[in-house]
């Protein structure tokens, strides 16, 4: 393994002299994580173990087919709210979420993160923000990744508004992801922040503005785990045949933090309203849905059940049913998706492209922003996303084809 | 509606002056059917009530996105075994598949088909061909759609081979599939065969080698409806997730005659070997599979019933598994399908194209022929497929788009 | 068909000179339904269906092994609030529920019901009461059916103060099937209550305890169809072989009026409750369930969709799983229980049994009252059942077993 | 721990003076397993586990509510075909069944078994018999678990016939299961032979006859475990509904030896005509059913695959659907009984009761035996058990119900 630099110096060392790469420089994605919880956990354990040769690639979609690798990623730092996270180790706090035996060759200390004051309370955000931002630089962070507990918001729209609110510290306006957003676009560095919940970043406009303003990447909005994206290709093939979908029902149940506040009927309302809109996308035409998170039983734990049920009209009005039972683990779907996008991420960075990154977003992302583009099939989504990975030039992007 | 005209004067006509199209020629898709079974009835019940502006196009995947339409196919005949189909009317043979009144415009007599005399019996071949081959003539027919009960069955390879027999009058190596098959490459004009059960015809090279050499079109083999088209799917979107699939077991069963059978063990293995191609052709890694139809239950009629089961591992070695159950008829699946391979057909004719043509195969088909062809995930297909169809030039092809 | 006389007549006829049974004297059960939706036509419908000699007794559970025929059940009225019912004959009204022709031995006219005014409005509750049993009257009725759309309510637990509230004209404290009830205790001769829907009678000791004393006949709560009645016969197939379960998960998602209401949050929340303690009774622990009406989706209609999902632990900590999925015509399944209910509604008159008879409740209700018994697996409750017809006397009871 | 002393004398002693047991006396239950595979190796496994205090009592149906105890059962011996587990210590043969660290008790060595010289070979019956007993003998052994591979055989129904083929040395025409029997009734001290296969012998009235002469007891045969028991409970159910069952199809896959075997087609057939039997013993008529292992999954090891469908007709003609899949460890799920059925026998020995015992059979035997008894859903056989159990006297049934 060659010398480290610091992530600043080594990308100005290869936009400007390419050749250095070829020497064998390597660049870190230094990531930090928002909410050590299950998914971020698994994503720490599951890296470690596949650096240490323990287990493979499964549930990476792009495994090593593109020039980064695995081992490059190194997660820096993490922030919760938990009094028995903060300040301990990752490799004590990892205990709680999985059984084996681990060491991390980054052990680092949980942070503090950004407490939410909305109900009640007093925070100065501009303190916040120095706190958070001196943290980032501590670490030498590029890539931020968003896996709190899904939350209640309200979208900007317009940049000035939510600049203004943040000016007037009106913390019973900004929501803790809005803020944490905040902070990755106040930070001095061309970065990425990847939402994996549903508060809407990749989707409002306001926060897209900035980050194209911002040299910021946005990957967001909803990590696309579970049955959603299943169910978009299940949709896509009923589609071809023209057969005609009478309703479609998706119940959803696990025993994870995340089902435990979804519960709450304000948050539940806006990830049901999302989901007809991907249905209408796909076919076309309106379906009468039922699809959200349905309830919270605690011992199903990270492992989720899904039900869902499809009947639809066939050729000469014959009518036909699937069901769909599933048993997924929440947690590991995600994280091995966040495993390529702290990679696409990187890939952005060295391109020079901000935003929010419409062929990623449509195939790892429940809501792909920018909140303009519709939803399509994911293997629509994923020859999308392997267009624009190949027409990349042959230092960033997906040049390593596997066999 | 215009007059109508022979099919070879119209073709004649249509390749040598095409303004004639645009002065409303007609030209209908005269098509025989061999087996006047449940798929061919509902074939044309459905056909006939969609004609009469009773359904809608549900089923038929291309719908009105295509040049030919519905109105100007014409089922004109039909061969069958069965002692109480022969001789009768299209009418009353329906009546023992579909309920509702309905009158065709078309009400073709059953005629009787090739019967097999592998086991015992005695037929001269020569005989057969002139038989059946002045039926096509006198029905002006173009396009034959089998849609024979599934059958027992030795493949060729060799074109020589299979002449050779023919001409030794060596049935008992011949299956009646086989049969239909030569009787349409002695017939005297361009025409198509449609081949919607598993004996190997597009993915015989005798057979599509003797097509590309008499001007006939090859669609094959075994229509893909049920199950499996969805299989293709669902495989394909674990694989760009890199999900490590262990196992894929898929049981079927109904109470139709093909049911019944593919309950006799030889027909079965044929059809078990096939598929498990198909898993390693779309995952690009072996999967122990028990994927094959399992039983007859005579009450659930055409109404098949499916179970399917898909364990895979996700990330970090979390084992996550789909259920899927489907009741599926399975009759119009099949038949929505053969109403636009019928057109399909048609447009194959006036491009000149002949053989066994993949790009349309590939997604109608279970086992798409030609043999060197991999099979693909259907959703992949259908992207061929429309390919295929805009690469036309705007007479024959796909130049009406739906909107 | 011998000549009728009235019920109260014949009945006392019958207590006195038992003979007069074996002359052929002819009690018809005149029964009353509120609530003239779709379980009333449905239950309309099939019982003029059998009396046609159209169909079979399928779906009702005691079918020819008790002396009450079908054919001795007479529907004489019902009362609904819609106004597109009130006043129009049963033969109109049955029309929006089942296609096919019909012509009803007792085509009566649809009521209008007892109005909820607790939420706005005003009512004068003895005016009511008298408007009702005047109805009553003359349909010379003895038995009534509740199958009104679920309710909020509160139970009163003490019958005195009941009848203060009601003496206060307290409409607002008094739910419509709470008023319903009361109007067939002050009616004054022996009858039978039958409350199809979760509202607390049976099993709300004020409202057993003023039965008793009436000389009237409850059967309650919540009629058991659907998912619940199979999932406690599975429950105490687990408990048999004491595998422990973890957790109960139980989706229904419908689309007729019931599922409509459900989705009201206050009527929910008393279901959940319920169901929990069905679960505790049976097993002897506490397992975490969610276990309740999920959600309305339209296209469903009546045949309503339900998921299960039961994981248990078996030997030497072996973790097993059943799903079970079901499509249930939900109104069918009550309407052939109340077949049921109404002739051993008449049994229990000729008996003089009064009250909230359990060993009735146990099998036909989700809650069976009175309150202080608990709930048991339907298997079980149907034994009791049996035990309960052929402990009778030979006038009354199950003398006729099927052969 | 008390002393313990040999069976002969232990029992000699109970029978004698039942004083002694309150003084402390332990009669172990010395059983042989013929079949040291998988559910034997569970069974000693979970026994030990459970012994350790490391588990609990999930999965033994009677669990502690009878008087003998798990901690009195010893598993002495075992005999098996194996070259790779002949003369191997039981610790050194679970491992290939069992991940854990564990320590046996008894920890013996397993014994060459019956070789099947049916197809070619040659074998001595009277010395290989000698060979059996001699070790029953030495091992004290008093319960024999017949858990050996399915087999194909022929039932002999006459008791004559089958000794005068064993005198003649008629290996031929003798299972490797009948011999075993055999071999048990030839021992000469009261036993009890638990036939977990579907070999009939429980349905054998040679077999049957030939125990009661000999004071052995016969559980069997076929242990219930799986869907099978379910299905039954599920069938009382529907029927006590008065529900038409239109068709039962129900699919079992798995990936132990079992269903290896199970494949063969003879072995099959006999298992598919029994089930059928089953359903028109509950229903009380016939019904079309595909219900048989389907087919073997390597993957799926001894956690098997059941997929059930169920139609029937409801009220006024209405057509509900249930469908279970279930997950099922199949070893463990018979191990679990037979931990009850090895204290049974002894029961039945203390109690002096021998031939097939119907009341126990039927609980927890797919067939159970004696022929001429019907197959009754499980929820009734578990009534039919208990009160064998306490229809008992003191010293021998089931005195200790637990609270």
């Amino acid at each position: 393994m060659i010398e480290s630099v610091s992530i600043e110096q080594s990308r100005a060392v290869l936009l400007v002299r390419k050749p250095y790469i070829s020497k064998g420089l390597v660049i870190y994605m230094n990531s930090v994580i928002f909410g050590q919880g299950y998914v971020a956990s698994i994503l720490n354990v599951g890296l470690q173990r596949i650096k240490d040769g323990e287990i493979g690639l499964e549930g990476i979609p792009l495994g090593n087919s593109i020039s980064k690798t695995m081992e490059d990623i190194k997660i820096v730092g993490a922030f919760d709210l938990d009094k028995k996270k903060i300040g301990k180790n990752l490799g004590e706090v990892t205990k709680d979420y999985w059984d084996g035996n681990i060491k991390f060759d980054d052990d680092y200390i949980i942070e503090e993160g950004y407490r939410d004051n909305r109900e009640r309370g007093n925070i100065d955000l501009e303190g916040e923000l120095e706190r958070l931002t001196d943290i980032y630089k501590r670490k030498d962070a590029e890539i931020f990744v968003n896996t709190i507990t899904t939350e209640s918001f309200e979208p900007f729209a317009e940049e000035k508004e939510f600049l203004r609110r943040i000016k007037e510290n009106d913390f019973k306006r900004i929501s803790p992801v809005q803020f944490y957003f905040y902070s990755v676009m106040e930070y001095d560095r061309p970065s990425v922040f990847i939402n994996c919940i549903p508060t809407m970043i990749a989707n409002d406009p306001a926060m897209v503005k900035m980050a194209e303003e911002r040299e910021k990447v946005i990957f967001g909005d909803d990590g696309a785990t579970g049955a959603t994206p299943l169910t978009t290709d299940i949709l896509e093939h009923l589609k071809e045949r023209r057969r005609k979908i009478m309703s479609i029902c998706q119940f959803n149940i696990g025993g994870n933090n995340d089902f435990l506040s979804l519960t709450e009927p304000e948050r539940n309302i806006s990830k049901e309203r999302t989901k007809a809109g991907v249905v209408k996308d796909i076919l076309g035409y309106e379906v009468p849905t039922y699809i959200k998170p349905t309830g919270y039983l605690e011992p199903l734990g990270d492992n989720k059940f899904v039900s869902m049920l499809i009947p639809y009209v066939s050729f000469n009005e014959a009518i036909d049913e699937i069901t769909v039972n599933m048993r997924v683990n929440d947690s590991p779907a995600l994280a091995g998706n966040i495993v390529d996008l702290i990679r696409l991420g990187e890939i952005c960075l060295e391109r020079g492209e901000y935003g929010a990154i419409y062929p990623i977003n449509a195939f790892y992302m429940k809501m792909p922003g920018p909140i303009e583009k519709a939803a399509i099939a994911k293997i629509k989504a994923f020859e999308l996303l392997e267009e624009w990975l190949f027409e990349g030039d042959n230092i960033s992007g997906g040049e390593r084809k596997e066999t």
